[in-house]
């Protein structure tokens, strides 16, 4: 288990489906920072289950409790641990699976791993666990945003085989993003985004995405080469969510099919400073944010659980079919987003931190 | 600087292009390891420059030196240094670059990080980085094969357009990677590819490509939740090597294009163990391998360092034309073939040793 | 802030005197660990204020509870969380200090690092901050128990200048040590310490005091050299408790007016093993426990915190008279032998997991 | 093996006695630090065998090379990689001890640890190891010396049962300290010092000594609480150090005897400033710089190689005499001061840069 991540923003999850709660410690917080429960809990709307027919049907809450680090609305410099307690539990939902490994998901391996396994539901790879980073996530965005006006918005921009069209990487908004239920900026994608998904839904089945994201306002010298590159470190925080299978910075797999003349980003000088007149980068040279749009795209696969029967093998090895129960979302990306949006902002902030060092006191 | 990698089996880098050498302190490598400098020099001779006439002209010999921790062809439990000697050095190549940022290449972002930038070459953001990567990974390969039997292999399975054909994952060997320059086992595509690489230089230009790893004879259990489940690791590891732009494990982008009924691997009994009968997973499910084969993909962008004629600015800002010189490979991923594999290597010797503090004393 | 500690087996503390709790996250534990609350509680309730009259009036039931990690009294090998609701405060206390930094207190460096401090008593300084890591050493004194047979006990040696006699290391027990308030299994001694923390107080006074730990039937092998060699690690985790000065383990600075003719611990033999003869290297040699019995020394100064008028001057730098007023220790020592052990226990959990790497799987 | 250390400020040290060479990597220094290698080499000489009459026989030179990281006698903010050559090796001293473990040397716990020990001398437990600690404590005290005007100074304040009169914190120097031999500033106890010394070598003995260590100009606000406080990485660091067995810092263990109306300081008000008008706290208050001198002691035991006969037993049990030989130090305090700076100075900068993301960008 290694369930902290930073070095000087620096965060520690816990909590898993069943248990009493879920939540983080987050260490290295700069103290002084104007900081409320609200500012946390509103992306843990955006990220709480039961919110719109695309989603699974376990309703939660998820009202977060500052514990410790903040007073008088200011943060203290000290860790802030968040708590937020699971009601919604039905692990009656999961006996019957408890002799077979639901195929694709973390049953088997986490047996191989520890031996044991939370009786019900995911355990520590259940969604849930999420909740602690986007928790985290939250009080890295405002940090970021206060101190050096970076945003950050991340969208679907496809699901199944249902692209977005071209979005404005410099003007796309959270407000537009939210204004379908599918979380795709592009209106007429998102009506068949979520024709895909409840049609996913009601054959029992489930279906994979993409996320873009971008952050803006970054400014230039983040990213430590050579293993913590900005793109190293995006890509370790993109990969440890839940379900994903790739990630792509810049102009990622497409641009291993271009020659060098096309995909170099030439420099010109705007307002006082050099910048690029392309982007292919994604805002990074050499493991170092250059002061461009940082933007890259992350994988969903299709969640496992499923309704559909599936032939699979019991522990045993005994050839079974099995039908699983239990309340589970027919596609992860449109609640992923502000996941996406929350480690990204958890990786900025940290090499924010660390990038201070090279500042006279 | 963030020059470290790894918890219990971890490696520090150090050199960049025009000092006196580049190398790496490996620290963590079991006690008792048969160990010589020929183990580490096959893989570096692999990387080396000057092997074809698909990579650069630079010629260095890259004789590894064992400074430390081994006595006897026996591993001492201590750290072992690792020293390769910059040899073949022409900084006059880049007196007339000093003024101009090279676009999409490090040039700027180092100065704007550090405030002081290598004179020549670029420094730490250079090929030769890789040096010590690749001569600790040959140490962690030759405990996962003498302590696992774990193999690792990698090859490059496109370069710009050209497509390898379907290869075996579970059979591929080195031996074929190697039979041609290009480091395709699929011999036709090979020749295509290389094709496309003499072009590219005939035209003073790059290309990118992408490289395929696959990973067999992993235990199951591998992979720490949350945050350093195995792909995440492999994720950061991949992506922190130059000119990396994209990494997918298991079905990828591609999966999110699917339906879980037909992406979700379904369990198998053969041998005494569970198996799955397909591996869209990537041999990884809940951040933990499971016993089949890993396999990724790695996205490599065509080299920064053109010959031919850049509009751009120079740090002024002032409109120049710039014809780079110096001596760079038209396309990295030939040479990236042992990189990809070391730093796969290095991520599972991690693993694997911290999964061993889950069994009994 | 860097509230986490240990490398595979780690915690990660947070809460201040004054906000909603304190507590703690625990990484790396064993799966399959029998645990309950209980376990965990016997140590809070032997550090708990309010235990006798040698210690400050707040009082506190300090009642764990488990959020995490823990189900049908067995660990899941996932993150533990911790939490104590802090209860009796009173703020008002701490009023009319706002403008005061105490003398040898904790109040100016904070403000001098963090910009802000906790309004109300020590902050993080405070002894409450420690609650964390006795909770979480309870779990790591289990698991050593269970796994090595290993029992650690700490005990008052000194208070002021009262010393204790003659203590056997290798039998003394905690329930010797509780059968005083003092904690001193020597009873003469205890009486003599009690009555000096009694005068103290009454002369609204504080005063110092040792503890000594020994640690029983490590395994031989613990400790990671060169810098977290066993008494490093040690040192580290004494010397991070509030109110600590010093740390010596075996010898210590007697040790060092000694010849090594005398010092040197010569080997025997004895039930199968090589063992030594005297142990003046407190059963470390190299940073790497022995097997003999690893005992050291914690010095503890008097509490900042007294009732006597001190001539000082506030944060303007006038000069003033503080006579302190809320609830406090007249003496640490005896509520910080849960402390102790519960850092000792932290420090060799972590060796021990780490030396389990050095196994074959 | 943990042979890294510190945070943003990172080394990794690598050798032992009888391999190639000995050295480290210097992660994190600050870029466009002047830096020549007579700014190491000036400690180096301080540290290396063969000065005087008082310590091993051994002769090295010990000269240091830049690998990498600097260029025209800047920093390059890239790590910094230090190589010294082993040169007078004598294996054949050696040969007679590897069936007898030496008492109180390493040699049994690391055949216990690793399985396999350094044919010859003490693989990394030798003083050989301090090497790289001190080549990079070299770069660190430039560093500190530049950007904040800290200065470093230890001496020798015992040997045996000689202790040095009153030496004046504030003012003593590393000229005064250098005067004597033995490293004592009081030059009538350096001649009692050395007297010691050179019986107990003639005695074919070896007798320990305590270091004092005082650092000077700190800013206020390094230390991390709660488990990177300033004493308690200074612990960490002082017992990772060869041969010690105690770490005091401030009033120490006689702190511990007194009474809290006594014990604490008093603050004043001088040159706009908040001081301490006394200084047991050592220049540190919760964890934190305070802006006082900080000082501190550290215990060492005598060497445990000695001349003299010794009753011991070899590997196998069986009883047997030994008379160690082999060139070795009868006393190490007095090469022990530049190790002690180095590591005082490691730990200031590592915290130092930390503190720095507490500032603005």
């Amino acid at each position: 288990m290694s369930s902290s991540f930073g070095t000087l923003f620096r965060i520690s999850t816990f909590g898993e489906s069943h248990c009493a709660g879920v939540g983080v410690v987050v260490d290295g917080v700069p103290s002084r920072l104007k900081l409320e429960a609200s500012d946390i809990q509103v992306q843990l709307d955006r990220r709480r289950p039961g919110q719109s027919q695309l989603a699974t049907e376990r309703n939660e809450a998820d009202q977060v409790e500052i514990l410790s680090g903040v007073e008088n609305g200011l943060t203290l410099g000290s860790p802030i641990a968040l708590l937020v307690r699971n009601k919604d539990q039905r692990p009656q939902d999961y006996g019957s699976m408890s002799q077979i490994p639901r195929p694709s998901h973390a049953d088997l391996t986490y047996r191989q791993k520890y031996g044991i396994h939370a009786s019900s539901g995911g355990g520590r790879s259940s969604a849930r666990e999420t909740i602690g980073r986007v928790a985290a996530g939250a009080i890295a965005e405002k940090f970021l945003a206060l101190e050096y006006g970076i945003d950050i918005v991340a969208w679907v921009s496809s699901v199944g085989t249902v692209d977005a069209g071209a979005i404005d990487f410099s003007a796309v908004t959270r407000q537009q993003v939210d204004a379908s239920e599918v979380r795709c900026p592009d209106q007429a994608a998102a009506a068949l985004m979520s024709k895909q998904i409840l049609e996913a839904r009601q054959d029992k089945d489930s279906i994979g995405g993409v996320l873009t994201c971008v952050c803006r306002n970054l400014p230039a010298g983040l990213g430590e080469p050579a293993f913590d590159r900005l793109e190293a470190r995006l890509a370790q925080a993109m990969l440890s969510i839940p379900a994903t299978k790739g990630f792509e910075i810049g102009s990622g797999f497409v641009g291993a099919t271009m020659r060098g003349s096309l995909h170099n980003d030439p420099y010109g000088f705007e307002n006082g400073r050099l910048t690029t007149l392309t982007n292919h980068s994604g805002g990074v040279q050499g493991g170092i944010s250059n002061g461009e749009n940082v933007y890259f795209r992350i994988a969903f696969k299709p969640p496992a659980t499923i309704g559909l029967a599936q032939q699979t093998v019991d522990y045993q090895g005994n050839k079974v079919t099995l039908e699983a129960r239990g309340r589970h979302d027919p596609c992860v990306v449109p609640r992923a987003v502000p996941i996406v949006e929350s480690m990204a902002a958890l990786v900025i902030a940290d090499l924010a931190l660390i990038q201070k060092m090279r500042q006279p006191l």
